[in-house]
């Protein structure tokens, strides 16, 4: 301070961090991810912040999103961090750690990661650099049931249900539906198809119906991409309404079978929850089967918030097994800090302590002490005020930081215990072994 | 996979990982410390992973272990990146954020942060690289509370004291008392003297004076130093035997005042948690007042396990306000990971899940689910099974996993739910929508 430089810090784009007001609702959203994920049997994993650069380019196009690490001050000839990259997605770092321990687990092996990673964008708005993503997969030898595909929208269901954002939709697709379709239609090149109806929802019927033709698709045949891609329902009758259009193929049956077979199970949740989408394509992902993606109804713009589907080996590059996955990635940071811009989140407390205990003075120092300790133990979250300045600036304190409950140890060898409830307040004795709040109060306990 | 190239991926030195059974564990290490410091009303802050180098070197000597980020396919032109470095412990980011959020905190403030910092080391054995640390920081305008030096170790007794470690000590002193003490000795160089006992456990008792002597101290001088350095206790009584060693000074005074101060504060808990040790001098950091450090009592040579301190001013360079505080940090990896390599860490299951569902055949399959969904509801983590295969290949499943209870809907439009108990093999009759574990059991219930 005083003469030297003083330099105000500013935030860095790309890199979001919160409140403690706010951090706090982003730590019970966490909390109850998980509590979510783990709900279904999935374990937690986490894996290094850091993958070597051959596992994280074994892909090759997401290569240019990659940081990779230095050290600030390294001798021209130790180069041992050069091949160190920070993790752009969750993906490839768990088939590299179930290549890596797989005689250690049981298969399926059902995980969830929760964790920040990492995107080499350029500053720009709306751009994250460093985010949070929830993922669950499960992976297994050879082949995969497809009872997973139908649990994933379930889980994501159960845990996007359970926070307070906008209303939003998971559409679920199957690409072999896609890939069946247009090669019962006779067309040559089903994927630049997949490419073009990715299209649909920024460019319209009629800009993808120019692509189609320009890719040498008939008229008729055009129509018949559309006419697929505006089928949406939320049961297993979709697989009938595609049919109805009257393409078939073995590929098409499979994958009609498979969506049908998701959608059946998936018919106790609320209606519209999940919802089959046959204009859903996930562009040119190495998903195979199924594929998931969310949006809000209101801002479909926006792009997904959780996106997903099956592949048909994760981990190939990385051992001699096929490994096959289903999996589903929730952008926890995409949905949060765009709820944090829109000031659609309620805060929370400033701090998560339920009971402040009063130091009447030095001399009852001690009692304030113990009356904390008993109170923790109970398991309320309790300060015990650090001084022992006036009693009225010590409530003023609980009150400026939103402290539900103020604790009065007694001032004097004969005095009582009493307890200041300060939404109401109402005040009157209580014992630290026994009391609780009597309402709604948020409590620890 | 078949004819591409495979390389099976290998550990990267200085960046752990655990096993699914192993990172259980850790989690609930995770959680109960975060329980920990939030039952002392202590808010989470989370801060990006990376600051600007120039806040990060900001206090210039740590420089050489920060890792900078680049993108590995940057253009020439931008160096937007280039002025980026992942921050190499918790500290330095929290004083930023506090000089950054100045306006929007309650002081004091109250924080706690659990991250993972990175350092920039060469590879290495037993050296980390990525490691998760637990802070605790209070930071006020001005001047901090004595009463936050007392209560800082109270948290890591009670938060270490919950974990299954080997026997440690928390060690307490007071620069003030090192510094008075050796200016009230005629000592020139009090810095010099403190960073000589500082190795006192190093070298010992013969080294130390070796050194002092050098520094130009007489021998009278040199053994009082180590005297002082003897003096250990559990009490405030260790005030007392410092001042019988019959040096004085305004500072020593105020040190000792302090010291008793904490002392006297923790003196509810167990004997010999935290002991005042004067030969404790935390190197050269910045600390001014009370300092911490604990250690293994099997292994002291392994180094501190937590550490921390008072400091005069944290944020001096990022704001034109005088910013002390006082923090602790539990070097959780440091902790874990010792634990882990010498197998002193019992493993925990290889999933969360309480009960898996059994699916009796494709026509039960919906009950299948409808069970699990009100088990799930009612607070156990459930499973249903991922196809129809034979009920004993079912059960063998749950086993090979540990799965503590298998549930079996009706096996017919007639029959019973039943379920078994995994330990015990007790199988018998049940309702998902009332029954419990009977005995001791892990459920999330």
């Amino acid at each position: 301070m005083s003469d030297q430089r003083v330099v105000r810090p500013t935030p860095i784009s790309g890199f979001p961090e919160w409140t403690p007001q706010v951090r706090a609702v982003e730590q019970r959203w966490l909390d109850h991810i998980r509590a979510g994920f783990e709900s279904f049997g999935f374990a937690s994993v986490e894996t290094p912040s850091v993958e070597n650069l051959d596992v994280l380019t074994a892909k090759g196009e997401t290569s240019q999103e990659v940081y990779t690490l230095h050290r600030l001050q390294a001798d021209a000839e130790d180069d041992s961090d050069a091949r160190l990259g920070l993790h752009f997605d969750l993906t490839v770092p768990f088939a590299r750690y179930v290549a890596q321990h797989f005689n250690e687990l049981t298969f399926p092996f059902k995980r969830y990661q929760m964790q920040r990673v990492w995107r080499g964008e350029r500053p720009q708005e709306g751009r994250f650099r460093e985010f949070t993503q929830c993922d669950i997969d499960v992976i297994n030898v050879d082949s995969v049931p497809l009872h997973f595909d139908a649990e994933l929208p379930r889980i994501v269901h159960r845990v996007l249900s359970g926070l307070d954002i906008p209303a939003w939709t998971l559409n679920v697709n199957n690409r072999k539906v896609l890939q069946g379709f247009y090669e019962g239609l006779g067309v040559k090149d089903p994927v630049a198809v997949i490419r073009a109806v990715d299209k649909l929802h920024k460019i319209g019927d009629g800009g993808v119906r120019d692509i189609l033709l320009a890719e040498g698709l008939g008229g008729e045949q055009a129509d018949a991409c559309l006419a697929l891609a505006r089928v949406k329902g939320s049961g297993e009758e979709v697989a009938a309404r595609v049919r109805e259009l009257g393409i078939s193929s073995d590929l098409l049956d499979e994958g009609l079978d498979e969506l049908a077979f998701v959608m059946g199970d998936l018919a106790d949740l609320p209606e519209g929850a999940v919802v089959a989408d046959l204009s859903i394509a996930r562009g040119l992902d190495y998903y195979t089967g199924t594929v998931y993606e969310a949006s809000f109804d209101d801002d479909p713009g926006y792009g997904s918030i959780c996106a997903g589907g099956r592949y048909e080996d994760l981990a190939g590059q990385f051992i001699r097994r096929r490994l096959p996955g289903v999996g589903i990635s929730i952008g926890l940071t995409r949905i949060f800090a765009k709820l944090v811009a829109e000031g659609r989140i309620t805060e929370g407390r400033t701090c998560p302590t339920d009971v402040m205990v009063v130091v009447p003075g030095a001399e009852r120092r001690r009692d304030a002490l113990l009356t904390g300790e008993l109170l923790r133990s109970r398991g309320f979250n309790t300060e015990v005020f650090h001084s022992t300045a006036k009693v009225g600036k010590q409530i003023q304190y609980a009150a400026k930081k939103g402290i539900p409950f103020v604790w009065f140890p007694p001032f004097d060898a004969d005095g009582a215990h009493e307890v200041k409830d300060m939404g109401s307040g109402v005040q009157g004795p209580a014992d630290p072994g026994t009391w609780s709040p009597d309402s709604g109060a948020d409590s620890a306990g």
